[in-house]
């Protein structure tokens, strides 16, 4: 198809879509002519992983060259490339200081869960500053809470893992758009669930809850 | 305790402490002379929410005082201050517009999994734009996840639900605090579940899981 199609078709306005090109997110299309080329769906669909990183998950377009690099060429050690890709998502964390221990809360609730702990991962300094804030509220995370809260959102990642495609650049691509994009989803439906055993149990003022 | 050791307790400046008194978020200190006050541990902890508030969950000192207002008088009908309260909360969702129905992938998620619907609650646009937007970018949520996901928060809300204070001022306070201060811990111990997982099975080679 022409590039206006391949537009129309991803929703997105021509100059968008030739700014992706300029910028090298989008790879050429196959020229059909001196001044003509010709899109696919290899195309439609970069465009929608480049459209959902730089619109839901709000990369800039810099932090979403960064990725679709890691998905076009994930290396020989798939690990450590899945490790940086979703390292590189929101929130940014603060770099870990000097400290001998930059991250106690964080060790100790992976010790707890029997989890691999390596402080480089972003999602380390992510969950050390979410404790610590839980902490200073005066809402600290008790370890029933977190052996609760880890063991379902272990079996939530099993669930996640277990489909990861094992071709290479989907595996990052899946593990990108799965985790940045399934984030809301989850907090959505934890308050919903909320709300849902609410509504059975205190709207009903002690009644029995109604069959589900 | 005096002003100035109220606002050294709580880590805050003076001006800090004293602005909340003048804007009516933190309740007045007992006189204790013509130009003296006395605070105590009501004042602490007060000045702890308005911390988590505005520090951590990034509230505005508007839509603060909306959801202390709703913690110093719950009113008579708590499963609805609660979900006012909650639905004070980042995200911001946009209103819903006078469709027949504006959320068709929420209450079709929520049908499914049996849950209670109520288009009023923030949530519900919340969960609409989050699978929207997975939707829009070729990672439309499975039934089979959904059903995965949703039984899974459903046991983390009700274990959230069995420790919420039946006193109405103490389990609006903790339902605010719960849910955004808990938020960015699950989605860390996600990504860690996630990174616990791939470390047994991808950087093993295949081998036999470590134990745990």
């Amino acid at each position: 198809m022409r590039i206006s199609s391949l537009a129309a078709e991803a929703g997105l306005p021509l100059a968008t879509v030739k700014f992706y090109l300029r910028e090298g997110l989008l790879h050429p299309g196959l020229a059909s002519s001196a001044t003509q080329a010709s899109y696919d769906e290899s195309h439609l669909h970069r465009l929608r992983v480049i459209r959902a990183l730089t619109g839901a998950v709000g990369l800039s377009v810099q932090q979403t060259r960064t990725i679709l690099g890691l998905i076009d060429d994930p290396g020989a050690d798939l690990y450590s490339t899945l490790g940086r890709a979703v390292s590189a998502l929101p929130p940014a964390v603060r770099e870990a200081s000097g400290d001998d221990d930059p991250h106690p809360r964080a060790r100790a609730a992976l010790e707890a869960l029997g989890q691999v702990y390596d402080p480089r991962y972003a999602a380390v300094a992510q969950l050390e500053s979410a404790l610590e804030a839980a902490e200073a509220a005066g809402m600290p995370i008790s370890a029933e809470r977190l052996l609760e809260y880890g063991r379902r959102l272990h079996e939530i990642a099993a669930f996640d893992l277990e489909r990861m495609p094992r071709e290479p650049h989907a595996a990052v691509e899946y593990t990108v758009l799965g985790t940045a994009l399934y984030e809301p989803v989850i907090l959505a439906l934890r308050r919903l669930a909320h709300q849902d055993i609410a509504a059975r149990g205190l709207r009903g003022e002690g009644g029995a809850p109604e069959p589900r």
